[in-house]
């Protein structure tokens, strides 16, 4: 049994090919032989519920179950589900007539979303009435009344998230990281991991990701979409019971993709580590542009573009036709921060400067209050250039530019900075101010000012209240910065790491040489040498 | 003819199945036809070279070049071409018979090492002679002179590297990091990236590989293997013109795998970043042992230990049946370093104490000079708790304990540590000694000793010569030295980033609710409360 079980696992690498084939069995269940069928999962929700059903009663493993399976493909249905697990959801009504529809106008007010119950994804089945006048047409777009309709609460979100949720048949839940999903006319168009979110948040949207799934029945992957709302609620919008356009991004960034996870679930082997192997990942969905050549050639440049730049993978599906709108591959970009990725993506979409060269994005920050520290200052960027570290230099005062301080404090993560090395003198307030702004490490250099050398400087860094630290180095040692920059960074970079041994074994060896000619000159010529 | 090409490339992530379909068309190649063959290219460099030749001048596009094939399928041709093109390898001559045979073993000494020009891999084609009486033995097994011999001097080497070389069509050259393989009875069986050697034999190894890639023709991936000798040499042992058993971990572990660069390098498109994606790996070969189904038995529980293992992917190749010490498999894990990966490795090999439980690596060593300074630096241990940083805590003194201390520092990266934090007090000397024996982070805690007020153990902390930094926080602050820790962390977890932006949002809040109750009940009755 379990040999059979592993070599399906085993075939996770094609997960495309094996996916499909592992689900395409759905349409051929009348020659399903339960000798011959280990597990049958989907790929779609949108099957016939009806025969999983009578597939389990032939005992037939279905994972998820059938009933699950039944439950997500109603729209409808999935809502009053989860609203009586109590997950918190926008509010919704079902609309049987123009009556009822106008009730929920009243109810709900305007904007008025209007959905059809069933065969709703990728944008398709929704409808806006933004006004009383309009509910007609809308349904009318959705194919009227007959086909099932239900209207939800319009939700003012700031952002959407997604969390993939994978259930082993031993009944064990693992999230993976909270994502952000941006939608191009109700089209997933580009998945940023982890969210940028506070990690409150993160949590939140995790517990009712978790939430949902428990109340659903079976083994497999679920990917729940969220709403956070203007006032920090976290709202689910729907779950999906199969791998997802939000989580194709753990193919290159995750220990366990969720191809490979599907397949762990659904035989019953331990899940994997979900979390994320590289700190950051961006994934863009190639979207159908205009039909035909044109909308091939327009694809084409974009991969074109893609294959040059570091940590981009492209997926192209082979679809034979483009349509508008039409998901036709994606591209992962993974690296070392979300800023990062994220300049690596800006840089690949744009066509006219695109250079076929990733765009470098400074890892350090260096930053002093006045540019009397920079003859000090600058040694801290002559050992980031020896270990082709990059970086930026800029003069930011705490005292005469407080509020450019402030924001390159709160936005350097962002933009890919991942350590700060902050130099100031006197009452020098520039790096413990910086280190109140940003999670990333500070490194403070006390710059010697004009009185008590250097040591009002040193103490104003170094003796930072508790919660808030400054990494300090020694009075004018900027040097000392830029190599504890280097070392932080070498945790996460084992080629700096072995470079940093380097730089110690050959100042070991340039001191040997020293104490080798004094020993040989003896003091008094080495002296006058 | 992008298309057709990135068609091809696209499936890379079924890498097995179309690499062995790419490359299988060698035997059929009497049919093959120009115009429906874009490249041709080899998955072992045992074919038929004339073939190729014939191939080539009929237009087919062989990558890499009929004539690279030629000269690697003969290693003694191989080791002759190297030479010509200067490339350091140790010394090796043909032998024809028993007399020639003797000079050699006259010439570089014994043990004598005899090598098969051909057909010689995974160990086959090797036999050594320990004394001139064995030679006739060893020729014999290896099937008589008659066969085409030479003999290589024994290479005294402290470490086995390699090195995989991509070349593209445009004549472009990457270099996959350096990594150490550790064989058992000639077969590969770890394989560590990165090779845990000094950064400088990382350079040359890496210029060794690029200058032999270099003397070849074609485009594809190049295995280049290595030795190390104890003097500190580097010699090209030989190459695989295909991609090979040293750089499987590159498929979990590296930007590009070197699957997909070998289809990038053949069908022309740009050669993707080698570089490492996570900072450590490491690749353990299943080599069969028992024939049957103990044979079977044993590496299925070594499977099944492998997938509770955090960052472990297993890969298993279905061969019909096991023979002893042949690659039925292999198991990847990567990880935050090295040491990380070694320790999960070990666990997942050591049957008896196996828990399904990975192991827990402290990736912090908080040190402390004396008992006495454990009630201040338990505060960095109450934030990693609190941040759920595994660490480990030592009283380990410079003064006292120095062998201690020089053996801890020297060795805590290689356990897995990725920083450290030592306080001391007084003339406080370990953070500075930690950090000149560590190419680590060392964080230090200036610990308030019986006079001058904390000042003599922070000058003795912070005032470190230009070279070894450590990074020192205010005085009885390890508080501050723990969150310093996460934020170094955060470099490279996201998660813990956002953790800490929460702990600074939280310390906001705590900070705003005093300053509401101040105001609101006035400060007298605030200070009597």
């Amino acid at each position: 049994m379990f040999w059979t079980q592993w070599r399906i696992a085993q075939q996770v690498h094609c997960h495309t090919i094996i996916w499909w084939g592992v689900m395409m069995m759905v349409p051929q269940s009348k020659n399903l032989r339960k000798a011959r069928c280990g597990v049958l999962t989907v790929e779609i929700e949108h099957v016939d519920a009806e025969t999983l059903e009578r597939l389990e009663r032939q005992g037939i493993d279905c994972q998820p179950k059938a009933s699950t399976i039944r439950i997500i493909q109603d729209k409808y249905l999935q809502k009053v589900h989860f609203s009586r697990h109590a997950i918190p959801l926008p509010e919704f009504m079902q609309i049987d007539h123009l009556e009822s529809a106008k009730r929920a106008g009243e109810l709900f007010g305007y904007p008025l979303m209007i959905k059809s119950k069933r065969l709703a994804y990728d944008g398709r089945g929704n409808a806006v009435a933004r006004r009383e006048e309009e509910i007609s047409s809308a349904v009318n777009a959705l194919g009227g009344y007959a086909r099932g309709l239900y209207v939800e609460k319009w939700a003012s979100f700031s952002k959407e998230l997604a969390v993939i949720v994978a259930r082993g048949r031993d009944g064990s839940i693992l999230c993976y990281p909270v994502v952000e999903t941006i939608h191009r006319e109700n089209i997933c168009h580009v998945v940023k991991a982890p969210a940028n979110v506070p990690w409150k948040v993160r949590k939140l949207a995790t517990d009712v990701a978790y939430k949902a799934v428990s109340s659903l029945e079976g083994a497999g992957i679920f990917a729940v979409e969220l709403f956070l709302t203007r006032d920090g609620q976290v709202l689910l919008n729907e779950v999906a019971p199969r791998p997802h356009n939000s989580g194709h991004h753990t193919i290159e960034s995750c220990f366990t993709s969720q191809f490979e996870q599907l397949l762990r679930a659904v035989v019953g082997l331990p899940l994997g580590d979900p979390s994320l192997k590289t700190p950051a990942a961006i994934m863009y969905n190639i979207l159908g542009e205009d039909e035909g050549e044109p909308g091939f050639r327009l694809a084409h440049q974009l991969i074109e573009r893609a294959l040059s730049i570091s940590g981009a993978t492209v997926h192209w599906y082979d679809k034979p036709e483009m349509r508008k709108q039409r998901k036709m591959g994606h591209i992962t970009i993974i690296g070392a921060s979300l800023g990062i990725v994220e300049a690596r993506m800006k840089s690949m979409l744009n066509e006219e400067s695109f250079d076929g060269q990733t765009a470098v994005t400074p890892r350090v920050g260096i930053i002093m209050g006045s540019d009397s520290d920079l003859p000090i200052m600058k040694d801290a960027a002559r050992i980031l250039d020896m270990f082709g570290v990059p970086y930026e230099l800029r003069i930011v005062s705490a005292h005469r530019t407080p509020e450019m301080m402030f924001s390159y404090a709160s936005s350097a993560g962002q933009r890919g900075i991942q350590i700060i090395i902050a130099g100031a003198g006197g009452a020098a307030h520039l790096p413990g101010m910086v280190a109140a702004l940003t999670p990333l490490p500070v490194i403070g250099v006390p710059v010697r000012a004009s009185s008590l050398d250097g040591l009002d400087s040193l103490l104003s860094i170094v003796q930072m209240p508790r919660g808030v630290p400054v990494a300090t180095v020694a009075i004018n040692n900027a040097t000392n910065a830029g190599l504890l920059a280097v070392r932080m960074l070498g945790v996460g970079d084992a080629d700096l790491q072995a470079r940093m041994s380097q730089y110690l074994e050959d100042t070991k060896h340039d001191v040997l040489v020293k104490a080798e000619k004094l020993e040989k000159d003896g003091w008094e010529a080495y002296l006058n040498a």
